[in-house]
Order: C-alpha cells, then structure tokens, then sequence
C-alpha cells in the first residue's frame, strides 16, 4: 500500500484549494488503495465570499481545509518525505495566494519554505510529486532550473510565466496528464479549464494518480 | 438531458453539506450528462471549526455552499420543481441543523419551509428524490406517512427514530443504495459509516445518481 501526503491550502477556489480537484484526487487515491495523509499550513488568511468576491475575515488555512478531509490533517512543517512515497498538490488559488505569492508576482513570486522544503524533499529522494491546476507553478519555481516538464492547460500567459523558471510547459485538456518520467512530476490542468465538467476534472485526477501510484 | 436540482447546506460535515457527498454528486451527474443546478438557503449560522470543534461565528449557508460550487448556486427559495427532472440533498450535519432541527429534535423536528415545499412539489408530480446520508430523514419527516422505504446504512438508533415518522428502514452497505420505486426516493447512507472509504461513498451515490436519472 503506497502512502501519499497531500497539500492542501484551504477549502474553496477562491481562496483554498479547488474542492473538487481535491476530492477527486481523494477518491482517487481510495480506489488505488493508498493510503492518504492530508497536510495544511497552520496559518492565518484573509477569506472571500464565494458568491459576491467580497473579503469575510480571517480564518485558519488547517482549519478550513480540514472541512475537505474530514478533520483528518496534520499541520504542513510536520510533513516529513521519509513517511510518504509520493506527494499531491490540488489546485485552487490557495497555491498562489498562500503557498506562494505566484498570484501577484508570477515567476518572481517566493514559495513558502515548508513547500520549497518538502519539494526539495520529495524530489532528492527521486519520489513522484503530482500537481493540479495551478500548484505546478509551485513545482516550477522550486525545480524549474532542472528543466522539468509539466503543464497548466493551454494559457498562453501563464505558461510564458512559467518557462521563466526554467521549466517546460506542454498544452494539456482537462481530461489528461503530463507526466515528466526523469523528473517524476505528473501534472494535470483541472479547473485551469474554467468552465470544466466534473466529470472531466475528475478524469484527468484519476489518470495523474494512476501514473503517480505506479511511480511510487 | 436531464436537468437536476441539489439543494446544499453549507460546506463541510460539521455544520453544512459533506464535502465528498456533494462532490461525488456533482460527479456522477456530470458523469450522466446531466444538467445540475444548485440551491441553498440564504441564510446564517453559527460555523464550527473542522479542527477542535469550537463555534468560530456566523457564515452565510449559500455562500459557503458556493465554495463546493465554484460560486454558481441559487437562494433556495427559488427553487422549484416545475424547472427540474429529480432532485437531490447530499448529506452532512447541515441537514439535521439547518434544513430542520432533527439534529436535537429527532423524529419530533421541523423542517423548513421551502424544503417542505420542494420535497412535496417533486412527489406530487412523481419527479424522483436522491438523498445521502443524514438527509433522508427529512424525506421521512415530510413524506414518512406515505410509508417511503429508505436507507440511513445500519445505524439502530437513528432507524428506529425515523421509523416514528411511518417512514420504513432498510439496511445498507455504504456502497449500495435502497430504491422505493413507488414513492421514487432512491437514499445511500455513505457517511453515515463514518470511517468510509472515499471511492465506496463514490459508488454509492454513483449507484444512486445512475438510478435517479434513469427514473427521471
């Protein structure tokens, strides 16, 4: 039984991580039967209203995401790869907001050093590390200069910020993964496709985690 | 294709809509290629922290439920079932909290208003009614004189509790459902384990969803 770590970054698109990309790389994940711990930074942020974009207050980044995982998670500086085999990052705009600050800075944003950290981790080990969405730009700014490949769907902008780093970006549909076998990083674009089916999103999940499981 | 309405009551187990259920819908329906719209009602509640289970004040139950439905869902009250083929109410503790107060009340419990009116509205004109979960003891609450047949998994208490309402129990394995094909209420307890598996909550409201749109 293969042990996958997950990052999480909240609970909602807008402000956390995407809940469908995550519960679908939690089903995922069951029917391959590994075994899942879920991780979240212990750390304050500033909420938005997923009806009408405005700020709600502050609330807890482990707090909230432990809505998605059922109250099972641990805080992120625990997360150590020498008791996983392989590690996920969905998506949603947590990645970019708290995870780093790839939302107002792109390829210039600075990652959180517990994600550099681990990433580095994960990496060194040759362990395979699996991204939703937007997390990739997270791989990218960390292990970009290692020409790594992945992808973030088709847009255009985002994949030039991208290639800043170093890294390599292929054009991917939602319903499917690049896997990147030297570097082992497989990445999928799921709701980067704003107006995907869930049925899509969820596709394209269960083939990264297949390809991440046989990896392992 | 068939368009189907799922009512939502906030997001996350504790005190809204569980997350996986209401994904795993979402899914499954997307799978059958059917047209989803989703409600909540607008109104507040006290939140609970996912982590340590204190009350962290008031959120907005529809604009929580947005955070599961990437921001498109409309005020409950506007529901109704002249625009729809079924409908469906995933679990979570929303649902004995918010849609009525079983939750305290039991078999005594209120339901609200609209959701009083939408269940009678699908019935009365023979539209199927999916429920997961918790949420079926507001079917058997509106509907239990009707004796509708319904599934909340194995747990004794909560059957015998629902049985007070003339509503009948039958046991369920979290990866089947129960079908009442006279009353066209289709229920699967997922959660209701609440050690379940992800992919086996997955299956059983695949299983559910399959049968609801075929019998819409």
């Amino acid at each position: 039984m293969r042990k996958v770590a997950m990052v999480l970054s909240g609970c909602g698109f807008k402000d956390g991580a995407e809940i469908t990309e995550s519960v679908s790389a939690l089903i995922a994940l069951s029917q391959l039967n590994a075994e899942v711990q879920c991780f979240a930074p212990d750390l304050v942020f500033e909420s938005v209203d997923h009806l009408d974009g405005e700020r709600t207050g502050s609330r807890n980044i482990q707090s909230e995401s432990a809505r998605i995982t059922r109250g099972k998670i641990k805080p992120l500086k625990e997360l150590s790869s020498s008791s996983f085999d392989a590690i996920v990052f969905p998506g949603g705009f947590g990645a970019a907001l708290h995870l780093s600050d790839w939302a107002s800075k792109g390829s210039k944003c600075k990652v959180m050093p517990d994600i550099v950290r681990v990433i580095h981790e994960f990496n060194d080990e040759s362990k395979p590390i699996g991204a939703c969405c937007i997390a990739p730009v997270l791989l990218a700014k960390v292990l970009g200069g290692n020409e790594i490949t992945l992808t973030i769907g088709n847009d255009t902008e985002t994949a030039q910020e991208i290639e800043k780093t170093g890294a390599l970006h292929e054009d991917c549909p939602v319903d499917d993964y690049i896997t990147d076998r030297a570097n082992k990083i497989v990445t999928t674009p799921a709701y980067m496709y704003d107006d995907a089916e869930p049925h899509k999103v969820f596709e394209g999940i269960q083939g990264l985690m297949r390809e991440l499981v046989e990896m392992a």
